[in-house]
Parts: C-alpha cells; sequence; structure tokens
C-alpha cells in the first residue's frame, strides 16, 4: 500500500458525532467498576438474584435440543404472540389480538425501535427525568434530541411535571417518552395523570411511548398499576414497550415486546428485520412457557421486593441523612444523601469502601442529580447486610 | 376521554419518514408467502438445512442450568472475545487481541452499529449491488441514503464496478458497504481488487464496512478468500462484520461480531448498549464452543456447499434458459431466467407451481432485477430434487 493514509486523525474522531457523543452508561460504568471486586452486593443493576426459573429455561433447552435454531418469524412465533394475548386479556380485563404483538431482542430494542417509528433528526422526545437513561441515549443516536423535563420531589415525594411539560413540547416534539411505575423514582401514574398525558399528546399530536415495565411491581390497590390501557382508545398513538427481564428474571436473555395497533405490524416488522432479524425461536418457547406458568413466581417476586423495600427504607431512614419517597412501584429506591452532591463519585466510594454498588443518579438525567439509586429486588438477608453497611458509611 | 382526536389520520401515516417507507425484505415476503406450505423445497433463506451441532447447542444448555441468566458484559464476555481473537489468529496468520472483538445480537446488528457508526441523516452509503439488501434498508432507518452501484455481469461472471463506485462517491459519502465473499452473486474480491478498494477509501476518507461472513465458503486456494485483514493497515477505517449463523448453522440464534480497532471499544459498547444491551451469556457459551471445536463441522458445511453448489450448476444449465457465474463464494447461485423479468412474480409461482423456494433477485437492489436467487447448502438429495423441479419448470 503506498497510499498514504489520511492526514493523522484518531479513528474515534472519523467517526459520526451522534455515535461517538452517544454517552457512556452511567450504570455500566459502576458496574465495570466492581463487576470483578469480591463480595460486594450489587444493587446497582436493574435485576434481581433470582436466576430464570428451571421450568422457563427448562423450554428454551427442549427446544434447542429439537433442533429449532432456524430462522424464524420476525414479529416472533405465533405462539409466543397468542400467549401475550391472553396474558394482556387476563391482566387487562379485556380481549387483545395476536396481531397487537411483536418480540423484540430486549426491552430495549422494544424502545430503540418506537423511537425510530417516530422520531429522527432534527425531532423532539420529550422525557421526564429522572428516568431510565438509555431511551434519551437511543434517541441522540437517531439524530433526535432528548428533551429532559425534571420531576418535582418535595415533600409530597416525586410529582410529574405537567406544566413544564407543557412548555417544553414545540414544533420539533414528536414523541413522549413515559415509564409508568417509574425507574429509577419509584412514582407510579394515577389513572387521571395517565388521562391528562394522552390528552396532552392528543392535542399535540404526539406519539406516546409507554415503558410500563414495571406494571406489576405495585404496591397500591390491585394486581397492577394503572396503564395507559386504561385509558387509550383505537387510535390513539401509543406505542408500549415492555420486557419478560422483570418479572419472570429474564434479564440476561434480552427478550421484550411491542404492544402496538396492528396496522402497524408491516412497520414493526421491518424495523426488527433490519435491526436484529427477530429473536431466537428458542428463546421465545421458553418466554411462552414464562407468561402461561409463570404466575406463582411472579407473585413470590412481588412480595420479596415489597419486603425489600420496607428492609432499605428502614435502612436509609436510619442514616438521618437521606431524603427519598416511599416507591408505589418498580423495585428501585431513589435517595438523597445530605451533604454530597457528586453522587457518582459517592457510588465509586460505596463500591470501595462500603461493599454495595449503587447506581448514581446522575445516570437517569438531569432529574437524577444529587441522587443514589438501589435495586431492592433480592433476598431479605443480602438487603439487610446491604442496609447496614449503608446506615454505617452514610450516617454522620 | 372528551378531547377529540386529531383528524382521522392513519396510525401509520403518523409514523416517522423513514420507518415508514422501510422496504419490507423482499426474502421475507416470498417466504412468509410459502413458510406453511407442505413440503417447498426452501432455498430462499442463506440458511442450510442442518441443526445447530449438539455440542454446540448443549454448551447453552449447561450455562443455563448453572443459572447464567443475568446481565452481562456489553462488549461480550471476555472468553468469548478471547477465543475470537484465536480464531482470527489461525485464520488470518497474526496475532489478534481480545479487545478487538464485540459481541453483537446478530450480524445484522453487526451492520446495524457500523452503519450507526459512520452515517446518519443526509450521508451516503454507497453499495456495490446486487447485495443482501439489509445493509441498504439500516442506512435509510438511520435517515441516510445507500447508493448503489450495480456490478458487471457478462462472459466474465460478476466483475467489481470500480470506475462506477468512482463516479459515485461523492461530498455526502460516508462509508463502502462491501461484501465478499458476495451474498448473492458469490463475486469474490481478489487480494488486488481488495487493495483498489481500500485505496479509494482512504483517498475519500471513507469508512469501509466489510461483510465477510462467507470467508469460509470459498472455493478457490487456501482455507479462506482473500480478506481485508490481508491487505490494511493500522490506521485503517474499517469495520469488519461478521456472524456464527452460516459456519456453525446458528442462523437462528441471532448471534454475531464486529471487528474494529480496540480505540473504538467505547463508541461501539455504547451502541450495543442502546440497542439491544448485550447478548446472552448461555449464547455466547455455545459462540466459545463453536470456534473451540467446530472446525470440523465447518470443514463439512464446505465440502457440501462445493458438492451442492456443482449439482445447482448443472441443474440451471440444463434448462437451457439460466445465464449465471459459477460462484467463487458463499453458498449462492444468482441467476437469470431468459425471457422472465418479473422475477418476484416467478418466485411466488415456483413456490406454488414447483414447490421451490426462491428469493427474489429484486430483494437485492437494483443490479439484482431480472435475477433468482438459490441457496445450496443442503443436503445433495433435496438439491438433487430441486434441481430437477427447477429443470422441469424452467425448460422451455
Amino acid at each position: 500500500m503506498t497510499e498514504p493514509a489520511l492526514p493523522a486523525k484518531a479513528l474515534v474522531d472519523a467517526l459520526r458525532g451522534e455515535a461517538r457523543r452517544a454517552p457512556e452508561s452511567g450504570i455500566v460504568e459502576v458496574m465495570n467498576h466492581g463487576r470483578l471486586r469480591e463480595g460486594v452486593i450489587p444493587l446497582w443493576a436493574g435485576e434481581g438474584d433470582m436466576p430464570t426459573p428451571a421450568f422457563v429455561a427448562e423450554a428454551a433447552t427442549r427446544s434447542l435440543a429439537a433442533g429449532e435454531t432456524f430462522y424464524t418469524w420476525q414479529r416472533g412465533i405465533p405462539e409466543l404472540r397468542q400467549a401475550l394475548a391472553r396474558y394482556h386479556a387476563r391482566l387487562y380485563g379485556r380481549p387483545f389480538s395476536p396481531e397487537e404483538f411483536f418480540i423484540t431482542g430486549s426491552g430495549m430494542q422494544a424502545i430503540a425501535i418506537a423511537l425510530a417509528m417516530t422520531a429522527g433528526a432534527g425531532d423532539e422526545v420529550v422525557i421526564p427525568t429522572p428516568s431510565w437513561p438509555n431511551a434519551a441515549a437511543a434517541a441522540g443516536i437517531l439524530g433526535a434530541r432528548a428533551v429532559e423535563v425534571p420531576m418535582g420531589f418535595g415533600n409530597e415525594g416525586w410529582t410529574f411535571p405537567h406544566d413544564r411539560l407543557v412548555a417544553a413540547i414545540g414544533p420539533h416534539s414528536r414523541a413522549l417518552f413515559i415509564v409508568s411505575p417509574s425507574n429509577p423514582t419509584g412514582w407510579t401514574a394515577t389513572r387521571d395523570e395517565l388521562g391528562a398525558i394522552l390528552k396532552l399528546a392528543r392535542r399535540h399530536g404526539l406519539w406516546i411511548i409507554a415503558d410500563e415495565t414495571y406494571a406489576r411491581f405495585w404496591y397500591g390497590d390491585g394486581e397492577r398499576a394503572p396503564s395507559f390501557l386504561d385509558v387509550m382508545e383505537g387510535e390513539d398513538r401509543i406505542l408500549f414497550v415492555n420486557t419478560f427481564s422483570k418479572n419472570w428474571a429474564m434479564t440476561g436473555w434480552r427478550i421484550g415486546w411491542i404492544a402496538a395497533d396492528p396496522s402497524l405490524g408491516q412497520v414493526i416488522e421491518n424495523l426488527i428485520q433490519y435491526a436484529t432479524s427477530g429473536v431466537a425461536a428458542f428463546m421465545q418457547r421458553a418466554a411462552v412457557v414464562a407468561l402461561e406458568r409463570g404466575e406463582g413466581f411472579v407473585a413470590h417476586q412481588i412480595a420479596r421486593a415489597r419486603r425489600g423495600r420496607d428492609i432499605m427504607c428502614r435502612a436509609l431512614a436510619a442514616t438521618g441523612r437521606c431524603r427519598f419517597a416511599v416507591p408505589m412501584g418498580a423495585f428501585y429506591l431513589l435517595f438523597a444523601v445530605d451533604g454530597e452532591t457528586d453522587t457518582r463519585g459517592l457510588a465509586l466510594r460505596l463500591i470501595d469502601e462500603a461493599g454495595v454498588g449503587l447506581a448514581p443518579g446522575t445516570a437517569f438525567g438531569a432529574g437524577g442529580e444529587g441522587f443514589l439509586r438501589l435495586c431492592f429486588a433480592r433476598n431479605a438477608e443480602q438487603l439487610e447486610t446491604a442496609g447496614r453497611l449503608l446506615t454505617a458509611a452514610l450516617s454522620r
């Protein structure tokens, strides 16, 4: 090769700006810091301590042994789409069609596809924060801009920033990204709040990307949190994104779904095709079993999370320095520590010095600054230990 | 809800244009047409008839049984990145670092990420066609434009359109997408041609996205096709995309990899995080076994494909109506049928009337018009049958 290379420019500087500027996940950063340290109690990620139940994993094993290793339907195997329709019918009290469901390679992919369906270069996606950060980052990779609207936090706990949301909507707004129950705050929209958000979306012709991943982890009345499914009508522009990760302890599998109007089916199929071209059939067999036989496990997980919530709220209250709202849903506690502003540094220190892994609030957008997030979907004994360690480390 | 919906507009029309316009895969379209028809010999997709070898699948089963169902490294488990480094060292005769490899949720995802790294709204990706269509579609979803440059086809078989490529490069060009050995033509770049393409990319500051999926399915001398790895130097802007699908009969698994300079690692990790957030660890365990113990299986597959190539070339020659170049690599035969211009219609008819599933050349871009593609990575007996059926259906 005699052709000279272009004037020296680091390879990374030759990349597209939107890719180069995609932020490192603030959660993964602390996980990478502590992953190989012995004995750290990992409350940083959004996952529990139980592996996938054996009866679920074994369905994948049987499928693999039967040779289901070929390409399959881009929208998902019919059996899984049917099982999702039955699951939703049970949970939401009305019929659903399998044609409303699309299997994705993780809840994250469901979000990335919903974003690609609604927003591109020059568009804006409005996101109340603190919020799980990946949606904003995925929007950025598409060339869209995430507009963060800080939630309120005060004596009433976390409150939905309706007026600030109205003010943030502009001519380039295309979608609202709403997580309820919320990761990381635990805030959960009431039915009235969902109705008000929907009204706003209708008025401005916006899509709602509704992340209801934590619908089952709900500590109020009834067996699930309020849902946009309770207030929407046929022609409303809502894309639901969800995952098998949390309910069925399948975080490592990377399998989720989109629920949407069947008229959007061909577009969703195409976007799946050009992202990963579908999900392994043997994984989908396991997901069918999770939906059909997993209710006992889900109930067990929810009871455990409820107990974990109590343990961790008690431990943080005992520090005398932590401010937080008792979460109504999901399985996280987001808390501020008086006098601590650099919570990223604090999170790294707590890994090294207290042996407890937390995620810094800065990982969840501007609204998360000054906070730390912990996950309480773990066994009580370990949480009691983590609580003692945190109380000791954080008390003055 | 008393707020009236916006003036009636079909939901699909409210979607982002780039999503709405993503084309239906011309391959999936014929597969969906014929998938449930009894007895159709499926030569439409890029997959063979053998399931994943049991010794590979069983590694996933063991990992699942051991409870490896949690989140894992976004770049891939260290063991798999190390195994890829060893595999490349064996095949390309020089050392590789594990830091050069990134595990993706399919070869398709490797391509989507490589595109997101290099091209966005207003940018152009130059693609010689006929070519596997998904790269062009994925570029479109990012807001970029695929510029197709038709390959030559004549007495010398398929020829690389170097001059037309030069003419197609303009101020908005960001990347060249080069598939060698080519799906669907079987054309395989010589080392000199790769050098010339690289020279061109250097001169214009373009990235090369090098899809060398079919490197092992090579019917010339040596155990692999020529590679950009043979001609590149350290600072060259090349992103390699690859997959476990073909060599190890893992099409349904959705697992692939990117090979790139380690300095791009954080960007690639971030793009994986915001696309699907990694690949199941239990899948990666199987991929390690494929790399370390799969050479016998790969050799068997290549021998089978070589025989399949001979069978199908003979059958098509016997029609007296088919024009094709004997493929030097990959496992497809792309052929034209005298007097048939609507090959999409012909593909649908061959499913219904001859019981053979082919993909229409139109699925592979403008350069594929008037052609049909068949996959010959199957057992000889079935290919002999398919050959007879095609000879009968296509002979005058």
